[in-house]
């Protein structure tokens, strides 16, 4: 079946869903949140994407290689705002947004445009 | 708020979320469900799609916009295959999903590429 | 179809979803963020089970009932925090939670417990 | 963090997921279907409240173990059902289903009933 192959990109994409609800959590907590708003706002819509990208990997969707071109997209957003911050949960949640975003990257399709 | 200028455009959204489910569900009670197969794997996508969509366009996500343009991917390839079969759920789901791609086409936007 | 009697219970549970998203939204832009941290959980909680419980009803679910009991929970739980805020989008998500609350608490089933 | 002290909890959900979305594509490929349309049912809600719960814990959510006592629940209906199949995809699916409803089970706490 198709999904055995993208065990790698699959085990990358929760990686990154797992780091981003940290580094949304750790923000919530921060002293100063009002600087971590863009972050927060990033870090879920990441979470998301990333977590349905893995979804329809697991499921042989016909939809899947397109939907990692956007789930990319939002992987280098989130990872562009997270290096901005110094904090520890920032800065692992950028990496583990960078080799999402990687990996996404290989394995994406162009989207068909009617 | 951005999400407010939406509201019709969400509300095409969730009654292709609901339509989608609906048919699915009716497929899974039909008699020939062998015929039927792909057109719950894409009813699935497609409510799920749809939904994600619909909840980035509330939270006025920055990659809502880029998310329609996949979006309207799903909900043609689902109205291409309801559209095959003669049942009233099929017939209404792609009736659905062509308003609801014709909606995301007006407002997506092009998907950066790197 | 089980999912035709339930349109009132989803369109209270999906604007139960539309006043989370709206109010977490506002609250990562009040000047005191802090003091809304614990309300943009709850908000985001809130939103993701309601969208859940609406697509387990439209698919008509065997969990449908028992998950509604969760639902209201959650509901409780964010209209309790909502309602200390002053703020318009949380007192409006306040009453949202509560009108869904009340809607589930009408609609679960008890769950199976072994 | 409180996630930290649930890895092998997650790693249960995300099992589950994994095996019931496999579950659920083998089920539409097989010859006869109309025998796996209510493993096809209970495999796709599965997979979204386990996906879901280990969202809620990875965010620390308070509902997190709350929300583990439906997930017990879901995912012995599962088990039930998918044991009943003699395909390898049922019986793994079962398995998977049985390791985390008991793990779930390990650590849920009684829903406040109001």
């Amino acid at each position: 079946m198709e999904n055995h192959n993208h065990q790698e990109l699959i085990q990358k994409l929760l990686n990154c869903v797992a780091a981003c609800e940290n580094c949304a959590l750790a923000c919530l907590h921060e002293r100063d949140i009002q600087m971590m708003a863009q972050c927060i706002s990033l870090d879920r819509d990441c979470a998301d994407i990333c977590a349905q990208a893995a979804r329809l990997l697991q499921r042989d969707s016909v939809i899947a290689h397109q939907y990692l071109l956007l789930c990319e997209e939002i992987c280098r957003l989130c990872a562009d705002e997270c290096s901005k911050h110094d904090q520890d949960h920032c800065q692992q949640c950028a990496e583990a947004c960078r080799i999402c975003a990687d990996a996404c990257h290989e394995h994406h399709e162009p989207i068909t445009q009617r």
